[in-house]
């Protein structure tokens, strides 16, 4: 069961409104990198884990993402609090409040218009979160490795905003976010190894043959080989089709029915290679440009008299 | 700030596993009535409001739907336990692993597949939730109503759920949730109207002449009328186009460059009335067949010899 | 069967052409609270509803706003007139043709480069519509009260729009569609409380014991109680972990080939509390930086000399 | 198997960066007339194509649109390396950072703060790329067409993007580009041509009597009527409900314990039409005010002294 | 202004109730192919377009689509009436109620449990009707196109919708339905081809040079090469590079200052070819298997006593 | 440039058709984990990177990951080669062909009948496929680790279809699908750590006081501590608000006018806390039954004659 305490985790101190700099902070409110996306993302495993100790872990950063979406999002309706109040009460002109919802430069029209200068569940190009953006899949190895990487890039993430403003607690206080992302980072990085083996994920084995093989599938100038392509851990080769040793293609079992179906489908739809039909372009196109538009002549063009003969379908029949 | 206790606001007693029951739940988890887009709901509400009592209620409500988030997700977890291990450990033939995954007949092998058997956050057909659902718009008396409806929404689809199981202690379970949000709609209502006026929501009001118009939009056999559209509280008038006195018809002020670059363009793209061009379809149809395919003789046939005239494009002009 | 006739039902007149006017007016034609949701939501509760009255209201109502929907998008169409020429007949010079495009301040880049001008079904951000937006579940005492809600959000979407623009055109086309959206929310709220009783929703009753009680989930500094959480309507109580008086846990049934996979799940997967292993992230961080980045020692180095011991594995067992 | 060559198909010359000329070129990358969308739909009818000629070609033009996919990421890449940089080295102010994110007066906010100046699978506006732009539906005289459809889409946003720069570099690799389409068009005509008939696509034939219907459905002042309403090819007709000549309304045959749960339904929800019910509109309206907000007088007041009667429900029966 | 008349374009008569059947025309209704698509398609066209004639056909064949929507979905309420009243009543035990929602072995139970048997604007998955699956961009020459494969494809798919249900009414009104797709392209064909020149569609021409070129992308045993990559139509050439003769590789002027950045950045995140640091993937493996997880040796093995040597970090430079 | 080989890398062999397993395996195809967001993923880091060695491995591996796309969707297409032809021909009664598009008991139905028995790039739920799932943020220390994750994820979905199959073709290619996720992950966890350092990730260090500190936000039964929040690498503490020893409270700068339009807001949307308003819920409760639907009396009943006083409004102050 949750509880909710009034106070911040954090406490939010925002020297001026400014709906633009609200609007990029969406990133990590509404935002696939952001802290519901993080929230849920181990709410959910944690429903699901069974080990002792990771399941109380989850749970607690769990909890403490929804705290942080709680200071995000505190920070995206102080900023803002000029704008609902100006919208919602129209006390300046029209002009004037087309100015301030248009002029911010970035999509804060949007929550301005639609969310009433309230925090909306949206990145910061007013795209609504999705739980597409996570990533879980209930098998502990790789879902530590997600959760690892799911707190770099909400790292980067506030670092970027951090650089993008000058007001000092807002910049504190995405700073005290950005850094909890780095020790969550750590935890699960000891979750994760200290279960053993974690690598390969799951339970069956790789086939030996293809497990340390690295193909080369992008011809012309290349940079420096590195240790993910190079002995001792790999085997460099060149790109291969069927390496398997078999004939690339591909074959099923059809029953006789199935085959008579899909016989009876290939007829039906069959291109013809040996036409030159007359075309729905060429009945379109200016008889004095080319297939690009411009005046060349056309190669193929419509159908002139005779050509539709005994078909009366515009095609002909190369001999 | 958030704090969790690892106790569940109500106990979940599962009788056996069943992952497709365990799916149909998953509508009040992941799905757009559930009970994640009620925490958000209220919990975004609550970041942007002001008003000190609306405030408060707005979080113990969300908290609350958090911590009924974790029962029905615990629900989820518990009906699929037996899932989640099958699959993972590998321990039955693959035919009664690929029966399990694809025979519950509804979307669980969705969940089993992807998610490994623990509780996603899609709705029972696996559509990944989304903050689309959620119809916040930063203004109380709006807002409020959309609370009031959307509890109405939860409750009827925690009844249903309770009709299709027999389980006790689940059904007993969503008893409880089922209860829940008919008390919160209760407590929303009580916030509505203890805002006075809250109707028309916002602060400008309607056009005198149409806001108590009804205008039948439908003509044929009518059911009864009612309070809805009748006196004292309606006008009931007949459908009737630029209701203004105006022409019904649109028109804007275009600048004399604009207006240069609007002539152009229709004249580049006219339709041509007169023609009778020779089309794509006519190319590809059967001759034997009319338009529709079947054995009739076409009205407007592929070209003939000597159609194209000069133009050679296939169209002839009317008379 | 829908008929239309070429007359607009509210006269559109714009004074002059304005992308980043027409990219706000597109909330209400492609956005959620616009007409498209309000036609499609009122008209599929048509087609599945039986009470005669109530099913005249919603054709009469979902037939009006599509009606409505073709007002508001002609505003869109008219205010974009200029771009639609100006941008497909290039009669500007690129520099100029970019600077209308990205110099808006809003989404309107979307609607000219993508939609050629036209009024596409997206709402101001360029987010395209979804059905995920329509909340109709079937059961009228929901899906009226949902209506009722829609009513109210969409009349404040357009109290909005009506304060960015002093088009007086634009002004009063606007004016009447908000108008009819008061009118459209009385209907429904008659339509609702004629239908007797209608809360709770549905069929089942709520669990008495739970009906009329108030959490207090959220600690710390309160603003008033009020008729929300007061006597006599609700029995105000503090957030309390299993309610039902039972173990607030979770138990399931499980089979025994169940148990005996998740046992082995189990074992597979477990963490070792008793480890300190090195991680992935203490192989990457800067020695002379602590965890945080900064400057400070690791607590946890990396994998020293004779510490991977016999596992070879970089963990170390506590003693 | 694919492989790939280090060179593009086309060089790519970008004069100077530009993040807001980068964001519009995503319509090309991950919008829905991109080449993204392109190489998806032609792959994917090629795994599923039986027909030899037909599965050639269409691999072949995948291929291609996955490396005209590769040159306009390479033009974003390019005109976003600035910003790419800027952002994550932070070598400027905070207010110069923040001016350059938001200034741009279009979506590149997105795509730098977001994506770290990457070229992001959205479009222009910052909205995910969807596999729900892909139309393929596995008939080939159906999927050509929507190829042939596509390639005229994507010709047309090259030439809006191409009229939107004045980079030469960039210009010359978009008129490759475009001209590309044009070309693929063309072979996707040919093909559809070459399949005989074509048209109606699938096996079904129509319903003679319907097939050379057209239906005037919109009253009013009409433009001139074409080809595509005129004889010889089109019956023109008056919209008429019930073309089958019966009764246009919708019958169902019903068990006997569905009629009986259904009758039962509509006795619990019947709508009361000679009720005057006070509504939740009437309780928070201002009496001061009308139905519309105005100062008139509302026509159904709220519930007076008495009204309520014996149903205690606030709702009185019309004599 | 659109007006609606009770009757239906054409009767509607079900013989039983099936919900599994119910669940399979929502393609038509709310599917990418459906009926709600094609009514917005075209209305949105009509509302910007200017051409009198195109604009007539276009609100004619969006009305008739809105009309054929309500068909198909009067359909599917129909086929859902017992699954209405079943679930909303619960006359039946709840094992029952159970078997009929997940029975059907496809997706209706998502328009049973959250839709409560209305037809719901999703397709036969339960995926939301999006925006996404309007291709309309504002171009007469594509759009028609656009159109005319629409048509096609929303044949085909009531085409199979027929050939899955033996239920005489139901195939008689799906028929009619399908009858009138057919009609509608041949209209947009009409209205294509009155078009000259509709090909290339837009303004701009092409490049002379590529337009008629067509390359062979793929290579190994290929089909039969047709009218759609030969002469006289085509240029066929084989897959090159830097088709323009250029280096085919990208190139940007960058500022000193992005310079600076840009090379700041690769200092700071550059890879050492020359390591073989110790990994992540390493710490995690069994040392009993191979990087496959097999039981062969690793190639490169966790960090060894003495390989971290004095960077501390697990990584060796390669002499 | 990007060229194709016609045989595959894998050979696909098939015994039999199957159409419910087909869409099984769609989750390696269009699902979140499948190989179309692996490719789209690292060709989209190909197109920004600069490090030269990293630039090479992203173009191998992203161009490596489509040709396993070109595997997986061929699979789908084998095991549907029966299920398209059977629809499109329509050689088996209506009856049967409902039942092979309805009874797999999974969403093979959508497969069918939308997609004509081709490879959708749709999840096995009938998702379509979005660039929601790509998490690169444009970072190489996070975009490095979420290559790492996603590859293990990749690894389990291949096992878990390995699980549900025994058709001896079909495991052996997913078999060598699935060894190649291991040896991909094998090469990015080189990529990551031969860039030193690479954690934190990014340039900006942490908040030295946060960085090690574990909160523990949940009380209640614990399982066992572990390194993951146990000294030497963390700092155990309980959850606080406030941390940075302020108020924990949010607070803004507001302008003179910002602050004028926020208090008349205030006023006018104020609640009245010592008001007991009569409620909607309240006007539509059976008078028989308490708020839960149960026959107890109400605390709260509807307005009773006299209540609703001076106000008119059904609203009483308490004293």
């Amino acid at each position: 069961m949750f509880t909710h305490n009034k106070r911040l985790q954090y406490t939010v101190r925002v020297s001026e409104t400014n709906s633009g700099l609200a609007n990029l902070m969406l990133e990590q409110f509404g935002g696939p990198q952001g802290e519901l996306a993080a929230a849920c993302r181990y709410f959910t495993q944690y429903l699901a884990e069974d080990d002792p100790g990771r399941k109380d872990m989850l749970i607690d950063i769990a909890t403490e993402e929804l705290s942080h979406l709680e200071v995000i999002g505190t920070i995206v309706a102080m900023l803002n609090k000029g704008a609902k109040g100006r919208l919602s009460e129209a006390m300046e002109a029209e002009a004037e409040l087309y100015k301030n919802i248009s002029g911010a430069g970035n999509d804060s029209h949007v929550t301005q218009l639609l969310y009433g200068g309230g925090p909306p569940l949206t990145n910061s190009g007013g795209v609504p979160w999705s739980a597409a953006y996570i990533d879980t899949i209930g098998d502990p190895a790789a879902d530590l490795r997600s959760n690892i990487a799911a707190e770099a890039r909400a790292k980067i993430i506030y670092e970027r905003l951090i650089n993008c403003t000058d007001d000092p607690g807002v910049k504190e206080a995405l700073g005290f976010l950005m850094t909890r992302e780095i020790s969550h980072q750590r935890s699960f990085e000891k979750a994760l190894y200290s279960m053993q083996p974690s690598f390969p994920p799951g339970k069956l084995p790789g086939m030996k043959e293809f497990a340390s093989v690295y193909y080369n599938m992008s011809d012309g100038e290349a940079g420096e080989r590195g240790p993910w392509n190079s002995e001792p851990g790999f085997d460099y080769r060149e790109a291969q089709p069927a390496v398997d040793g078999g004939s690339g293609m591909a074959e099923v079992g059809l029953m006789k029915t199935e085959k008579a179906a899909i016989d009876q489908l290939a007829i039906r739809t069959r291109s013809d290679p040996q036409s030159d039909p007359c075309t729905g372009a060429e009945l379109g196109m200016d008889p004095a440009s080319g297939p690009g538009g411009d005046a060349a002549k056309t190669s193929s063009p419509a159908p002139k008299p005779g050509s539709t003969g005994s078909s009366g379908r515009g095609s002909k029949s190369k001999p």
